[in-house]
C-alpha cells in the first residue's frame, strides 16, 4: 500500500470508531454541532474565501468555463446561504431513536423497530464546495460518520471547509473523526475508497452521469445511484391544453440543468395539431430547441418561428440537461407507455390528462421513482415532497427510491422486551 | 457464451418480462395461483415423491449423511405441511399497492408512496426441496418474479416441484415465466447468475455460511446476507437466576442448528458462582458441551458431572450450530458490551437483568438486528415478530434488517396527483 492509501485506511478506521460514538449522541449535542458549523461559516469567512480564491485562480489558469468557475465560487452571501441551510437541517426532527411498529405479541413480548444510523457514509462529489458542508451536516444529523472526497478543482476550499466542520463539531462534543476529508488529489484513492467495504456502509456519488456510473459499477458497498433522469411528459388527447403548456414549459425551462427536467415530450396525435404550436411558441421564447419526429415536424414546420431539428434515434433516452427537448407524436396511451418503458431511466414521468381512467392507468403502469398526473416533473425533490432535506434522489429500488431525506440515511434494529419468555 | 449460459440469459429476460405483468396482477389472481400450488402438491404427490426417491437414491449412493438425507426427503405428510404453508401465505395481506405517508402539500399536490414489487429475485439454495416452493410462493405473493437455483442433491425433486409451481400459476392466469428454474447442475451458471444485474434485482442465498459468503462477495446486485448468527446472552449480576437459566437453556437447546441459537454465554462475576452451576446442570442433561474461560472453569470444575473444555480464542465469535456453548465470566456490563461488539455478528443479542438502567443501556448500545431484554434470542423470526411469513433474516443494514417478511420484498414509487401545478 502507498502512504496515501494507508492514510485512507486510517481515516476509515477512525470514521468507524467515531460512528459508534455518534450513534449514541443526543439530538441536542448533534444540533449544537450544526449550529457551531453555521456560525463558523461566518467567523471563518476570511479563511474560507482566501482558500476559494486559490481554487478560482487555479481554475482560470486551467481554462475552466465561466459556468464551472461560477459553481466553484464562494462569497459572503453564498456562505450565509450555506449557513442558513445548516440551520434548517438542525431544525428538522432527529430521525434516530424513532420507534415504529411497536406491538405486544400474544406471549407478552414487546417487539418494535428503532431507527439507528447506517454507520459510515462515503461521498464522492464534484466541484461545488458547498457539498462538503451539506453532506457533512446531513450525515451528522442522521448520526452517521462520513468520508468526503471532493473534486480536485475545489481542493483548497474543501480542505478549509472540512477543517471548519471538524473544529466546529468538536466544540459541541461530537468526535471530530466523524467527518473525514481526503485531501490528496490522488485518483488511486477513489479506487481504494470504493473497495473499503469494512469501513463504508453506503456510497453517495454526487456529480455527472459518468461519476455516478463509475461509482455504481466499481463500489463494493451499496451505492445510491440516481441523479440521472430521462424524464417524459405525455400530453394525452384529453389534456387541458393550457395546463399542458404550463407544465411542459415549467418542466423544461424552469431549471433545465437538473435531473428532473423534461427531456422528451410525447403528444397524442389528436391533440398535437392544437398543442404543439402552443408549447412551441412558449418554448421558443425561452430558447428551447426541439428535436422532432417526422409527425411533430410536419405539424410545426418548416417554420422560421421555431427552433426545430429532425430527431434522431439518439434523442430518445437522452438526458439533455439543457434547453433542448425531444418531441414525438404517439397514437395512444399504450404507445406512450411503451416509449417510456423503453427509454425512461425510472426517475420522473408525467401524464397530462383530464381522463380519470388514463391517469390511473399511467400511475399503475409506469415504473419510475416518481409518477405525476397533471404536474411538472420538476417537483421530484426532497423538500417539495415534504422530507425537509434532500440527501439524494435514488433511482434504485432497494432501501430508498426517489428523494431521500434524513430518514433514508438510517437503518433500524428490532428491540424486544420480555420478562422471561422462551420459545416453544 | 455456452448453451447453458445463453439459456440462463433467456430465463433472465423471460423473468423480467413476466415481472412487469406480475406487478399489475390483482391480489385475487395471485392468491388463486397460490391455492393452485397447494392443491397440486396433493394431486401431483406421486410424481413429486418419485422424483424425490431418485434424489434420495443418488444421495445414498454418494454417501450423504443421515441428517442430509433427512433434509432432502419428502413424504405425504411433508408435502401436506408444505401445502399448508402455501395457504398461510395466501391468507396474508397483499403488500403491493399499499400507499403510505400520503399527504397534501401546501400547493395542493397529493404526494404519497405506493408499494411496488422489487422486480426479479434470484434465489440460490441448498438441499431442502421445500425451499423451491417456499421462495416461489413468497415472491409471487409480493409480485416478484423469481429465478431459482437449487442444490444438485435435490435436482430431481426441485425440477418437478418447479414444474408443478409453473403449471399451477398458469392455471390462475399468472405468467409461468414468473418462476424460472435452473435445471442444469453446471457450476458456471451460478457465476453467470451473480453477474446478471440487468435481470436480477436482489439475490437471496439460503444455506450454509460458505454459500452466503460466496454470494455476498461475488454478486453484482444487492444480496441479502444473513443467516449467520454469533449470538450472545449476557447474564447480568442483577439477573433473575431462574429466568436466566430458562432463557439460556431455551436459546441453546430448543433448536441448536439455527442462526438465532445461543453461541456464547457471558456471565457477570458476582452472579457466576450461583448461576453457572445451575445452567450447567440443565445444559448437561440436554447434552451441551461448555467451552469455558478459566474463571468459569474454576467455578464449575474440575467436575465429572459437566461436559467442560477450556475455551480457546477460536471459541469466541464461533457459530456452533450444535449443542456447544462458549462461556465467559466478565466483571461488568461494559466488558460484556465490548465482547459483543468485538465478536458478535450483528444478529441477535440478549441481556438478562432486573436492573432497568442496564437493560436500557444494552438496548441502546448493542448494534445488532435484534436486541433482547429477558427473552430468548430464538425469537428472532418473522412469524414470532408478527410478520406472518419469513423470507430471510438480514444482517445487512440497508433496505431491511432482521426478519424480512413480504413487505421487505417490495420497493415503492412516489405518486403525485396535481391539477396543473408548476414549480416556482
Amino acid at each position: 500500500m502507498t502512504t496515501a492509501t494507508t492514510d485512507l485506511d486510517a481515516k476509515g478506521k477512525a470514521a468507524r470508531a467515531a460512528a459508534r460514538k455518534l450513534a449514541r449522541l443526543s439530538s441536542s449535542v448533534k444540533d449544537q454541532a450544526l449550529f457551531n458549523i453555521a456560525d463558523a461559516l461566518k467567523t471563518q469567512e476570511e479563511k474560507i474565501l482566501a482558500a476559494n480564491a486559490k481554487d478560482i485562480q487555479a481554475g482560470k489558469d486551467r481554462g475552466l468555463s465561466e459556468a464551472l468557475l461560477d459553481r466553484l465560487m464562494l462569497n459572503a452571501s453564498r456562505l450565509e446561504s450555506m449557513a442558513e441551510d445548516v440551520r434548517s437541517v438542525a431544525a428538522l426532527p432527529d430521525p434516530i431513536g424513532e420507534t415504529f411498529e411497536q406491538r405486544i405479541m400474544p406471549n407478552g413480548l414487546q417487539v418494535g423497530r428503532r431507527r439507528v444510523p447506517l454507520g459510515v457514509i462515503g461521498a464522492i462529489y464534484e466541484s461545488r464546495p458547498n457539498v462538503t458542508v451539506d453532506i457533512s451536516v446531513l450525515c451528522l444529523k442522521s448520526g452517521n460518520a462520513v468520508i468526503l472526497r471532493g473534486g480536485s478543482e475545489a481542493i483548497h476550499s474543501n480542505t478549509v471547509l472540512a477543517r471548519v466542520v471538524r473544529d466546529s463539531i468538536a466544540g459541541a462534543g461530537v468526535p471530530q473523526d466523524a467527518v473525514q476529508f481526503i485531501d490528496s488529489p490522488d485518483r488511486a484513492l477513489v479506487e481504494r475508497m470504493l473497495s473499503m467495504k469494512e469501513y463504508i456502509d453506503l456510497m453517495i456519488p454526487r456529480g455527472g452521469a459518468d461519476l455516478i456510473r463509475y461509482v455504481g459499477e466499481n463500489a463494493r458497498m451499496p451505492v445510491i445511484t440516481g441523479g440521472i433522469g430521462v424524464c417524459h411528459t405525455y400530453v394525452d388527447k384529453d389534456a387541458n391544453v393550457e395546463n399542458a403548456v404550463a407544465i411542459a414549459y415549467n418542466a423544461k425551462v424552469q431549471r433545465p440543468t437538473v435531473c428532473n427536467a423534461l427531456d422528451t415530450l410525447l403528444v397524442h396525435s389528436e391533440i398535437a395539431p392544437r398543442y404543439l404550436p402552443a408549447i412551441a411558441q412558449e418554448w421558443t421564447k425561452a430558447g428551447v430547441e426541439m428535436h422532432c419526429d417526422s409527425r411533430a415536424l410536419s405539424i410545426l414546420g418548416p417554420s422560421e418561428a421555431f427552433n426545430l431539428k429532425p430527431a434522431t434515434e439518439d434523442d430518445w433516452g437522452m438526458e439533455f440537461l439543457s434547453l433542448t427537448a425531444a418531441v414525438k407524436v404517439v397514437d395512444s396511451l399504450d404507445e406512450a407507455l411503451e416509449h417510456i418503458e423503453r427509454y425512461g431511466s425510472g426517475h420522473s414521468e408525467a401524464i397530462i390528462t383530464e381522463n380519470y381512467s388514463k391517469a390511473m392507468r399511467f400511475l399503475d403502469d409506469v415504473d419510475a421513482a416518481a409518477v405525476f398526473v397533471n404536474a411538472s416533473t420538476r417537483f421530484t425533490d426532497g423538500s417539495q415532497f415534504g422530507l425537509g432535506a434532500e440527501v439524494a434522489i435514488s433511482t434504485n429500488k432497494m432501501h430508498a427510491r426517489g428523494p431521500m431525506g434524513l430518514r433514508e440515511l438510517t437503518s433500524y434494529k428490532w428491540t424486544v422486551l420480555g420478562n422471561g419468555q422462551v420459545r416453544s
